[in-house]
């Protein structure tokens, strides 16, 4: 036994508030079960689902590492994601957990599986995928890949999942709660997906709880700018520039490409990572509608606030989706989640 | 002109996303406004209020200083506030600006005021209240004291306000919502006020954009229990502990003092403070139940996440509310507002 799985606390470079830090993500499951079983419950290890299944439709799965809470149990209830498949932290599920997220959101219509691009959890989602379809489930999956920073425009394949999880997650959620087929929460995902782009910049990082150091090293005045959430490397690093210049470089990079086909409405989603204050996110938020506006499109859209974190990090990201009325539409549907109600 | 009001970005003791310090309670209201345009709008400079009027109903104005977003703009809303009141950052707002809020909130049935109970807001809502009452408007007010580490049991009046700010908010704004009289609406929010308690855990403290220094020292293996989020001292200083013995020291500080004939169902609200990261928040809720459960009492209602922050800061606090069927149901009733949506 360790210091830490000891009666005190566990002592890392950052003060958490936690207990044992390898009980972590179990004791935060349990709290978040506990704390809206209104809405959900842990119907199996790792896995947390509605707490009233839903019937006669294509069940949803979303998943990946935890320590980006709210995501992905977050996105669970109503309108939204059936279950959803929870790691270790940064960590993805391993496939059995996967595969208890699928069983408890198979309803005979198939089922999607919607997570971020990682090379862990394409695997396991794949495996997961294998597993169930060995059982007669019919199973489709969104790799979300927004990060423009992570790669080009010509390998949008290859870009990381970040908080155009959330945007994806909502059209989908929605189009499958409408009764859609497969097929079609499939396209609408693809979709969503292809009109989302995301950037973040890093200002701090964070702590993996039992591992004693810091993700990545920022020196005391620099930012990563395209940074990952998990510190993989970004655009550039540079001084800590205002929120206006930062947002405004992130906006260019995004709308950069853009097609012109593409719809000038938008929708605009600001991301906190953890630790920057609710108060900056907000002056980040002003500082990239006015450069989006500036650009010529309308924002239609917008969300702020912590959607998918990274701990105790400090930064925020940056997500615009080019709108058309159906992406709109379920955009407005209705959900019934703990992080996303309306 | 100094430099942090120059084109560079502020260098302060944290990294910010902010622009000029002096500018980011404007800038982050311009942003809450116009990301949120279909709830809210700033009716006046520092004023955020309904996008549309309520008609017919007893007011209810909400403030306070800045930096503790989404407080208290993001109360703002069908079934909670009809309009908050914003200060500098940690500062009371102006009486101008009270007044402004009391006016956009005003419907000739009264208006009640909610705030957390320190010196600065008491004088300028006061204030404002007597201005308000010489152009004929009645008005009352609510001063909410909930933090048992700020003074003892029989000094309730002098205790500070902290997240139980959200409760009493809650109960109030949906008795008046429901059409109840300022009398009654002022009887619930006594009510809601006297059975909530609330303890927090200061980990770390935060930076008032401009000052370039922290709010208050914490040694790097030290937490402060009771501590005010602007620093006031608290119970004690003292190591790091794990997070069910703060939690439980918290709990069994609040419960000490519940009275018997209190009832055993309770609503219980962990409020993050700002960095501490969503899992922890689950945790330490998970932490906050158990020892709840164990003296006896029943939660029944539960909040997790970020709901009165103080800007950057680490640490959480607990808030426990004794509940009879008036106030659960008033805890019940829908709310749409930025932050509170049921």
């Amino acid at each position: 036994m360790t210091a830490a799985q000891g009666t005190g606390a566990y002592r890392g470079f950052y003060k958490k508030l936690i207990n044992d830090p390898f009980d972590a993500v179990d004791e935060a499951l349990e709290g978040f079960a506990g704390a809206h079983s209104d809405l959900v419950t842990l119907a199996a290890p790792r896995v947390i689902a509605r707490r009233v299944p839903a019937s006669g439709k294509v069940g949803f799965v979303v998943g990946g590492g935890s320590g980006h809470e709210p995501a992905f149990a977050g996105y669970v209830g109503h309108g939204m994601a059936d279950a959803a498949a929870c790691g270790n932290v940064f960590a993805s599920p391993p496939p059995d957990v996967i595969l208890a997220a699928i069983h408890a959101a198979s309803t005979g219509k198939g089922v999607l599986m919607g997570y971020g691009n990682y090379a862990g959890d394409v695997l396991n989602f794949g495996l997961a995928a294998e597993f169930a379809a060995a059982e007669g489930i019919e199973v489709r999956e969104i790799r979300v890949s927004d990060d423009v920073a992570s790669a080009g425009p010509g390998e949008r394949d290859k870009r990381r999942g970040i908080a155009g999880d959330i945007i994806v997650f909502k059209c989908a959620g929605a189009a499958a709660e409408r009764g859609d087929s497969l097929g079609e929460v499939e396209r609408i995902a693809v979709k969503a997906n292809l009109a989302t782009r995301s950037m973040g910049v890093a200002l701090a990082a964070c702590e993996v709880p039992g591992t004693g150091r810091l993700t990545f090293e920022l020196a005391a005045d620099e930012i990563g700018i395209g940074m990952g959430v998990h510190g993989e490397p970004g655009i550039r690093r540079g001084p800590l520039e205002p929120a206006d210049a930062i947002a405004g470089a992130l906006v260019a990079a995004i709308t950069g490409e853009m097609d012109r086909a593409e719809s000038r409405d938008v929708a605009l989603l600001v991301n906190g990572l953890g630790a920057t204050a609710t108060m900056d996110q907000y002056v980040f938020y002003r500082g990239a509608r006015r450069a989006l506006e500036a650009a010529g499109f309308r924002v239609t859209h917008s969300y702020v606030g912590e959607y998918i974190t990274s701990l105790e990090m400090a930064g925020a990201s940056v997500t615009v989706t080019a709108l058309d009325g159906e992406l709109a539409e379920l955009l407005d549907a209705p959900a019934r989640t703990t992080r996303f109600v309306q």
